[in-house]
């Protein structure tokens, strides 16, 4: 008899839960639930404004998820609760918080409510940017051992600035926070009543080792005499691989749910790592590029090597018994809106409009018709900063090659071509790192809706790119881990793997690269490689001058 | 009593007569006709087909300018024809036509004028291209001196190549043709009987120099032995300076207009050349922009050095015992039509609407309120290739310094003070020969229109920029060159610097540069410089590649 298991995302405006069956992977059904309280940036719920660059959320949101998605699904699927064996859950991430040793968050305390410190600090909460920069100094200098595995530098995103900046500006808040935890980890602490760890946050945001743990106590007293004991005193030392069990579900939470008590929880995750699994990827050397307004790139590798410009190398970072590879591109979809935005005339909408077609696809029609260099425009997809394999925030966007005669349609079709040439030296990167790279698959929202692009993909890269069949991937690759966590006895699987190879998809249509596409592309690649070291690398560093003019 | 003179201006679409009193230069009423045939692109009035790049006229366009508009400033004024001392005209050039020995033009002969090479070839006739490649390539073979003189290469637009083409294409039409004349001389001949060649053209577009006359009979016979004996026998070799008297009106042109027979004719002249005059420069080191879709940039100094990268220099090729320099930026008003008719978004169209506005107005009051450096952004403006000071039209244009940030009127601001440090470029490309530039004006339509730009050029520049008054600089230029043809004794000049001081007008408002902008475009051209040099001389040929993959 089918069982079936649940996975939620947690996403940055809302949650999502997909029911999925454990033997072939169908997704039955879905529910949604927008966080009422969204990003907080102004102010607190009680009215305490905040600073420039603060980016908050509401714990309770994450809970309401909980209860209003997975009864739903209960209701629209019919599926009896007992046949639903595991949870998982995945996360954005580095989303923190502190917390008192029950779990208790600080800003759901009267006392702390009114201090913004107390609140969930967003994964784009950036206004500890001072922090990560002094942090990345004192590390440099110490020649601390760990830097090069997260490419010579440690984001402001990441956990250790957010907690340096709380003890700074608020130490009560330091000073009550019994714990520090991951969104990921406190949802499967409401979930299963137990604290855990999972490895892919530690690892990727909280510069935690396999082998070496966290930072040294020197290291952290460097930085901030107060900090010396933060890893023992606040951060968990068990540290739990992905697709363990973390627990079973409490009788609270079955209550809210509509869940067994008892029911698998799976360790907790992050959003574009648990998407390997849903695209089935199995094994090392096969990287997953999850396309939305940003891109992630996801791979997993026998080899434990430094890479310039990755986000992260991190042991058991993606799945057991593999070194998990991260490396991102700052500016995918969000570049094209800018474009749509700013810069497509109004012909262009009266004729969409009479066409009776939306903009996009009346743009893209154009810009499909194009062959590749015959617009003769070349951009560096900078508008946001450069992050793999530059880690450089203060680069900049670029386009060459206009004349009078070039048409919006190029410009857009330049500005697709430009992030499959960043996405394409990422992969080089690796590669000239003896990290080999065999395959190649995409998620996200430009996967699902652009086979211009995922076409333009395979011609820049020169190899078939594979598309996640589902639109969910993060649900399903949640859903994925649950299963495991379940075990094979109770229907579930007992390895991470074989879960993923029956239950992850992708689509039957594979982008092939068209072979006198990939040529042209070659030729305009090295007018990319050339352009981006010029602009890159230090040459003409006229993108920095023109940031600091401003 | 006063006295008063026309000008009539030959543009590329239109003829504009206007009547000046000559003590003040000022304009009393105008008249304006368009050529019935405008520009002939496609076919003849015949019928018969053109190739790619034709760009013919019809010299029957021209008369009627003189027939239509000149009555019509008579009768407008009420001025008695015999007050009226003189005609001057300007032309656009080189406009160049077959005629017979008479001045008949082949194209109004029955046997000819089925034969597209017996019309008027049009300024931006391109489809000599190729022979003027060859020309090039022969006369740097020969290491023909006059070269460097036109800053190394000879246009497809000039007489030579536009003649060869002829001879080339359709002998008959050579053999048959008794002269080749510019149009600004061939409308003199009609007006006065009698045939002249102005220096301007003479130096500017046939390659003639004032001590060494035409290239040599080597020089031709080497591009095709049959054109070894063109310049005698088909150009003419008395060559008159401007300011100059070609003759007196005939009687049939003195019906034709309603002027009095015999009323001074000045020698042909162009129409950049003669909006000097015009603003009241009466000699050397002082620049004249004239702003138009493209900027052309005319001066008169005591040396003859061979300035890299201008158009040319010719002796009296403005005023007459000044060594006349022009030099031109290919793309300035077309640059920003550009850019409002392919980038401008939807929602500007709708807001300007709403707020009454025209949309460049509109963008331009964006646009003001930026401080200069504040978007961040750079640009290269050679949308349409670079005519001064790198003579290549393979260049492209390039922006740099985009963010997810960037706004429409941000870059339409770049691309304005791009144009602006291309003609800092000129200017201390000047300098740097030993050229002296020591004051600044502008004309044309972005002088009279656009307060914005010319604030941006005065700071770019570093000097103050001073705007014509007049909205007619060429046919008011063609008027004082009218009153130096009728004389003092007439009511005129005996000379065009006191004509130019006393008839030529500059607005009372003088754009100062403002000195903490100045600070900041000092900066700011330094980086262009750098780009320039690194993408327009050979460093990064990449604009030239991407050309060729198209």
């Amino acid at each position: 008899m089918a069982k079936y298991v649940i996975g939620v995302d947690f996403g940055t405006l809302s949650g999502r839960a997909v029911l999925v069956e454990t033997g072939t992977g169908k997704e039955l059904c879905s529910s949604v639930y927008n966080y009422p309280h969204a990003v907080i940036y102004d102010a607190l719920p009680t009215g305490e404004p905040l600073g420039a660059d603060w980016a908050l959320q509401h714990p309770e949101d994450y809970i309401r998820v909980l209860k209003e998605t997975i009864p739903d699904i209960l209701k629209k699927s019919g599926i009896d609760p007992r046949e639903i064996i595991g949870i998982g859950t995945d996360f954005t991430a580095c989303t923190i918080l502190p917390v008192k040793a029950d779990g208790t968050p600080l800003c759901l305390i009267p006392e702390f409510k009114r201090n913004p410190h107390a609140w969930v600090k967003l994964w784009k909460h950036h206004s500890a940017q001072d922090k990560a920069n002094r942090l990345n100094e004192i590390a440099a200098q110490r020649g601390e051992p760990w830097l090069k595995n997260y490419g010579g530098k440690i984001s402001s995103e990441w956990a250790i600035p957010k907690i340096w900046q709380i003890l700074d500006e608020s130490p009560e808040i330091y000073a009550a926070a019994e714990r520090f935890i991951e969104a990921a980890d406190w949802i499967i602490w409401q979930l299963c009543g137990k604290e855990t760890r999972n490895s892919c946050t530690a690892g990727y945001k909280e510069i935690w080792n396999k082998d070496t743990g966290y930072p040294s106590k020197e290291f952290f007293k460097a930085l901030d005499p107060r900090l010396e004991n933060v890893a023992e005193s606040k951060l968990g030392a068990v540290i739990t691989p992905p697709g363990k069990k973390a627990g079973g579900l409490t009788a609270e939470m079955a209550k809210l749910t509509g869940l067994k008590e008892g029911t698998a929880v799976a360790i907790g995750n992050v959003d574009a790592h648990v998407c390997a699994a849903a695209v089935g990827i199995d094994g090392p050397d096969k990287m997953l590029a999850i396309m939305g307004t940003s891109t992630c790139h996801i791979m997993m590798s026998r080899l434990e090597k430094q890479v310039p410009g990755m986000c992260g190398v991190v042991a058991d970072g993606v799945m057991p018994g593999y070194y998990g590879y991260e490396a991102g591109q700052s500016c995918v979809g969000d570049h094209f809106s800018w474009f749509i935005n700013n810069c497509l005339p109004a012909e262009y909408y009266s004729s969409a409009k009479s066409a009776g077609k939306n903009i996009h696809k009346y743009l893209r029609e154009k810009a499909e018709t194009l062959k590749p260099g015959e617009s003769g425009l070349l951009a560096l997809d900078w508008w946001n900063g450069n992050r793999s394999v530059l880690v450089d925030v203060d680069l900049t966007g670029m386009i060459i090659g206009m004349t009078l005669q070039t048409r919006p349609e190029e410009i857009y079709r330049a500005l697709i071509e430009a992030t499959a040439y960043g996405t394409r030296k990422i992969v080089e990167n690796y590669r000239e790192n003896d990290v080999p790279i065999k395959e190649f698959y995409a998620s996200g929202g430009i996967s699902q809706k652009d086979p211009m692009t995922m076409q333009i993909y395979a011609d820049v890269l020169g190899m078939p790119v594979k598309i996640a069949e589902s639109e969910q991937g993060p649900a399903l690759g949640s859903a994925i881990f649950a299963a495991v966590a379940a075990g094979e006895a109770a229907g579930g699987y007992d390895d991470i793997f074989k879960a993923a190879r029956n239950m992850g998809k992708i689509r039957d249509k594979i982008f092939e690269p068209i072979t006198e596409n990939t040529k042209i592309y070659n030729l305009l690649y090295a007018e990319y490689e050339k352009l981006h070291d010029y602009f890159g690398r230090g040459e003409n560093n006229v993108m920095k001058r023109l940031k600091q003019l401003r």
